[in-house]
């Protein structure tokens, strides 16, 4: 990819995203139907895709091929979207609306939205195992255990969980992160190392700048949405603006204003970028996406 | 294992299981609290446990010792409980009692059971990817790839949703099959696949008996599940009796009266003996396992 534009970048990766994420899913002519038509609904035309770009971008440090990281971006992107399928349901957020669409139970039922959930987590480890998931069998059961530990009890499963537990009461800092590592944090790491991982194995030193990265980054995301949450309409948002702070849900908007929140997830970028400049030129990708979560205004 | 009373062996692998789960399970003091301890609710104190007894069986036919199906048993129960926890949801069917025990969302609340089955899915991959659940990495990729499909859309998930739409539907035979196979099927031809590839890779005569023992024992199982729910009490049962006939569910007794069900369920269990025949000695367990199936009470 030669382009030097990060907007082309991020369009080309959407793209192709896009298009590994239809050829994954099962099409909707083989039964059961409607499940694969559900699953289908929920995966495919929209979304940011900031977990692939990460992925391909973590690719790009170690001078991955793009072909080799699609599995694990794949993967990623399907637990993140069973995740949102299951946060939308009425036992949980009871959202309505989805990037912008009706949410799964909406459009079809809650029964359907929630197989369609546990479906897409099984696929999401069905193309980790994929042959061209990895580069060597011994990488491969790491990534497997890495996306598994990621999306559970101890990760973003964990986090929803801590999630649903602190609603309507107040947290301090501490709590709230230990909230968001898990319930966001979690997987946008996992997309992060998977990526540079469906190159090969990672020395320490490489391993341990991209998990730093992730850190800095998966907090500047949260930080910004809490503040786009508040901020934006939600037209421009795609997703019903404002419920949180009105379900009573600590964010970080109960912890500091609007100012102090943006000077915060610029810290934080500061902190991704530090992490990552031993990478020089091929950790450009990574850069260019850190500052866009943080500046982005959806 | 030197017993050979069938009983003493089921009791002594249900001990075998009940341990490696709990030593699985997360501590219900690390948080997420709330979420470990209902984890462990779901998955501790019962269940007859025919999954992991299938996947020591499976192992002994390829001479395995009980310790390398210790992780391939727990992921497939793991999966298997998920999928109660799931089905037994106000959204699903809708159940108030499980191994004689208030569900998962009676106990606790609906949000939790969602997560509680979320959180044990990605626990079965992530203790399938454990370096001590494979002889070799490349089987061990195979068996989390093997898992996965058996899961999803075209295995277990995909089960459920046929079973939902064919919910007041007749079904012919045909149908009714379709649905088992992958409700059920799917995951009992993983406990037995599993079980005997955690000794290594299979050869193909091998594979092939398996997969032909398990799809028989996987409809017997299913058609016994049907007569048993049609003729047992609640409490024997341990689950609502009578339930799938009061809300028109198809089932084999739709289709054929119970002494027909009985028959067909014989038949089904001589062709899963003959096609473990060649295994002589030791696949005696899953022919003790098979007869099981077909002539318990509960």
């Amino acid at each position: 990819m030669a382009m030097t534009d990060f907007a082309a970048w991020s369009r080309a990766i959407q793209t192709r995203a896009e298009n590994i994420l239809a050829t994954l899913l099962t099409d909707a002519d083989i039964a059961p139907n409607t499940l694969h038509a559900a699953m289908r609904y929920v995966c495919l035309g929209g979304g940011k895709r900031v977990r692939p770009m990460l992925a391909y971008a973590a690719g790009e440090t170690v001078g991955a091929d793009p072909a080799q990281i699609d599995h694990a971006a794949a993967a990623v992107e399907f637990i993140h979207v069973y995740s949102l399928t299951h946060d939308d349901l009425p036992c949980m957020d009871d959202d309505d609306l989805r990037r912008g669409k009706p949410t799964c139970h909406v459009a079809y039922d809650e029964a359907t939205a929630l197989l369609v959930g546990d479906a897409l987590q099984s696929l999401a480890f069905e193309v980790l195992a994929h042959p061209r998931a990895a580069s060597d069998a011994a990488t491969q059961v790491e990534m497997l255990r890495l996306l598994a530990r990621a999306s559970g009890s101890r990760g973003m499963a964990g986090g929803q969980a801590v999630d649903l537990a602190a609603t309507g009461r107040a947290l301090d800092l501490a709590e709230l992160e230990f909230m968001h590592i898990h319930k966001t944090g979690a997987l946008i790491q996992a997309a992060v190392l998977l990526g540079a991982l469906g190159h090969g194995e990672l020395n320490a030193a490489t391993r341990d700048a991209l998990e730093r990265y992730a850190r800095c980054i998966g907090l500047a995301f949260q930080v910004m949405d809490d503040v786009l949450d508040a901020e934006t309409d939600t037209a421009t948002l795609g997703k019903t603006a404002g419920k949180d702070a009105a379900r009573g849900k600590a964010t970080y908007l109960t912890l500091m204003n609007v100012k102090e929140a943006r000077a915060y997830a610029h810290e934080l970028l500061n902190n991704a970028l530090a992490a990552i400049e031993p990478f020089g030129e091929r950790g450009r990708r990574l850069a260019e996406i850190a500052r866009f979560i943080v500046e982005r205004s959806y």
